[in-house]
């Protein structure tokens, strides 16, 4: 576990839920979405990250993201906001810093968003210009899935050495547990004992927070904050085999991200069904889960009592 | 070869210049792009594509591309001009198409960009909705390096059949020449013959056009018109070894492309010791090579008198 010394630890520890950004005629849909913010404020997560992955930022405009993030903070109710920056120019992702700083965030995520492949040394300068821009903590999102770009190790290392930089969002990977507390004690070899590390890959949150990981950056969380905090606390209490089995649990949902293609689709899907969001509220060309999928989807959400 | 009757059929063989679109300062060198066009329409290339992945399209604003739109065509002096289109959001590749008619272009180029993996019912519906608000043919644009989707050649033949796509950018690739010769057919025959074929991937032009590509969109000719137009012409006069010598001889180029992660950062370093753009014309997080990197490049545009 992290030094508890360190000034960000207990801000980057837990469970930090990623709500969606509903879409509603091409524009955000406020007032859904204050309604997701507020569902996470009443769970009491550890954190909000406003425009993760699945809050859809890559899609969106500087404006646009500006209001996601003044909305989060103004509907979190104290609890702490984070917000997604990344872009593919940095021009744009230093603009998405200040705003984040005028909404009242207290932390940055960003992830090396590529269209041309970025090698390590843009991914560092990246890093090195926006960390030494901004007083606020930041957190390393690594996502291969979606930026296409590869972190090693050494790269974490140097990375943590940024002031700034408070945390490392890590993809889920199947491994044993044993080989995944040996990952993570590598992980934390490398960056140290003041940067924490959060997994993400929410079939692997139990499993990662099991390993000795600090935080779960949970995209479903966003929509299902009850039962992944349930996964947390236990996990945090030492209690790894209730964790362990509240994840097993879960395990057809788990599937439908895999036979779905990823966990978006399907959390799009969830609050559909419960009604928190209107239907179809992802970008285009993103056009969601056809009706039998999301058949599929409520029947699930219904069988595990997710409601 | 394509059918010459069909409306589209002239406008997209040949070869097609993509160039650079320079950054300095941040904003967009417009003395540099238009210096850039000049040279193409010079050397009598047979159409220019603004805002390729080689124009940098995904890192600028849509006011920036309505700009370097407008730019184009005011400096094309005739030559057919087509503007790549493509962005992560259909709303934004809609606004891109506005302003891309506006500007005069003939053409479009639009490839599926992701941040979230796109599907094929994504994709599809993406140049359904695209081609049906406007009357400008388009090119469907291949580039799993830097898209990371795969299209099938079932897709490219549901494509084809869109009223508007008119031609089809595939990606470069190492096969014989008669496997090569075997993918185009294979190609043409799910596409029709009213729909060209152009390659891709600059190291197989002369490759692609002896396989009986009947476009070469090339990203190096850009910057480097006159080789490639030789190549171009050698092949579609049918003298194919005269393409494949042209081409071996540039055979240092292509090795830099493949030490140096693709043609972008070397087609940028060439550009700048032509003293054609000014330096680092990337946008950032980008760095472009480094200078050992562009010393490799100048040193083999002198010895293969690429001035």
């Amino acid at each position: 576990m992290t030094d508890l010394s360190s000034p960000y630890s207990t801000l980057f520890t837990g469970l930090s839920a990623f709500p969606l950004t509903p879409i509603r005629d091409e524009a955000i849909d406020e007032a859904a979405y204050a309604g997701l913010i507020g569902r996470l404020v009443e769970a009491g997560v550890d954190s909000i990250t406003a425009l993760g992955s699945t809050g859809s930022y890559a899609y969106l405009t500087p404006d646009e993201r500006a209001r996601v993030a003044r909305l989060t903070v103004d509907h979190a109710a104290g609890t702490p906001v984070f917000v997604g920056i990344g872009a593919l120019r940095t021009r744009e992702v230093m603009s998405n810093v200040r705003s984040a700083e005028a909404a009242g965030a207290q932390g940055l995520l960003l992830a090396p968003v590529s269209y041309q492949p970025l090698d390590e040394d843009d991914v560092f300068e990246l890093f090195r210009t926006v960390t030494s821009a901004t007083e606020l903590p930041l957190v390393v999102y690594d996502n291969p899935g979606t930026t296409h770009f590869t972190f090693t190790t050494d790269l974490y290392a140097c990375l943590a050495k940024l002031d700034g930089v408070a945390s490392i969002k890590i993809p889920g990977s199947a491994m044993s547990p044993t080989d995944f507390t040996a990952h993570v004690e590598r992980i934390r070899a490398a960056t140290g004992d003041e940067v924490t590390i959060g997994i993400s890959g929410d079939a692997f949150g139990a499993a990662g927070l099991n390993a000795g990981c600090d935080a779960w950056y949970t995209a479903v969380g966003g929509t299902l904050p009850a039962p992944t905090l349930a996964i947390t606390r236990a996990a945090s209490n030492g209690e790894a085999d209730r964790a362990s089995n509240l994840s097993a649990e879960l395990r057809p949902l788990w599937d439908l991200f895999a036979e779905f293609g990823g966990s978006l689709r399907v959390t799009a899907a969830i609050a559909e069904h419960l009604g928190l969001v209107a239907p179809q509220p992802l970008p285009l060309p993103i056009l969601g889960l056809t009706d039998a999928q999301k058949g599929k989807v409520a029947e699930v959400v219904e069988r595990l009592g997710l409601t």
